[in-house]
């Protein structure tokens, strides 16, 4: 991989969405997109796509536009795609279980193959091919199975045991729904979504809209 | 209110970061923050900070810092966060079950009054003090009920009908997380919570991980 380091968590956010996009006129059995075509589907200039595409190699033929299936396989490789993740959720309760019973995370080839839990009453259950298993068997089963991502949708005052849990197991990637600050060392990289915070920058939207008719 | 219409989401995002943290120490009995403290906590530099507050007026004391309990009341208020936003969710599911249920919502005051969906299955159920009702009422109770913000939890085929039903009805707000793009008319607000992209957004940096070893 060539990927360069220091690419902005937005360029990232826009690559999947142009991935997205790419997928959905492959799909229609388009061969060639414009950077003007990727930028209307996506809301930014035709130059961002351009200057995002380009951070990552020179593909594009001027006048001609990208090959779509060429630039498709590209981003799934930039974004580490190509492959498939096996992943846990270390917390069975409801949003746990909605993640791991996700059709748009199995269709990008993230494979949810257990839950962890610390209640014992939710040991055992199924959710979809999934079995939900005890916190303390979490690093054995990290190692025995290969898991390279966890997925933290615990409540915040577990959030840390379960990333030193699975940091110790020798975990790459975390994704925290966990509404907390957590330590993680390297190499273990470590990405946040907190759900309130969206909620807010919907607020911030609307309170501002509610002052501009005041 | 007087925000500003151009501040960018990173900067919105921002803020909620500040809040939790002014919330944090206010908890302490902290009573001034210096923008370093706020910094620190956050990972930008003070500037950034400083710049960030300044977009929405003039407070914090030079070489004294900023009123800490101030400052989160007028945070607060930026975000729309100094009132309780009554909001629905449009699909029953296991995500919207989730979201309904989080304490963290209702920490920041969102009210999750009611849930809708299509399946006869689901009608009548609750979750937690909210019903799950006919998606045919939905238009009906938004009015009845001054519900503001609408959060689509609906698989990706169902979520431009559920968007439209909440438009008719009047809803100020939207939280869309069915993974698809949704037309709204202003003055509805729109925002998209694509969790598959935040997972792309961990592959990349693992995968990235990955080649720097290779």
């Amino acid at each position: 991989m060539s990927s360069p380091r220091k690419v902005s968590d937005s360029t990232v956010r826009r690559l999947s969405f142009y991935l997205r996009i790419l997928k959905e006129i492959r799909g229609r059995g388009v061969q060639t997109v414009s950077s003007a075509k990727l930028a209307e589907s996506t809301r930014v200039t035709s130059a961002q796509v351009r200057k995002d595409l380009s951070a990552f190699g020179n593909f594009g033929v001027r006048g001609r536009g990208y090959d779509v299936a060429e630039l498709q396989d590209h981003i799934l490789r930039i974004l580490g795609l190509d492959r498939t993740w096996r992943t846990i959720v270390v917390g069975a309760g409801r949003l746990g279980s909605a993640l791991t019973s996700s059709e748009d995370f199995s269709r990008q080839r993230f494979s949810i193959v257990s839950l962890f839990d610390n209640d014992a009453a939710k040991i055992g259950r199924r959710v979809g091919d999934a079995e939900v298993r005890p916190i303390e068997d979490l690093e054995r089963f990290v190692q025995a199975e290969d898991i390279q991502i966890g997925i933290i949708t615990t409540p915040a005052k577990y959030a840390q045991e379960a990333a030193d849990r699975l940091a110790r197991a020798g975990i790459r990637g975390i994704l925290n729904f966990a509404p907390t600050r957590l330590e993680v060392a390297d190499p273990v990289r470590l990405r946040n979504v907190n759900l309130a915070v969206e909620l807010e920058g919907l607020t911030f939207a609307i309170a501002d809209v509610a002052g501009d008719s005041a």
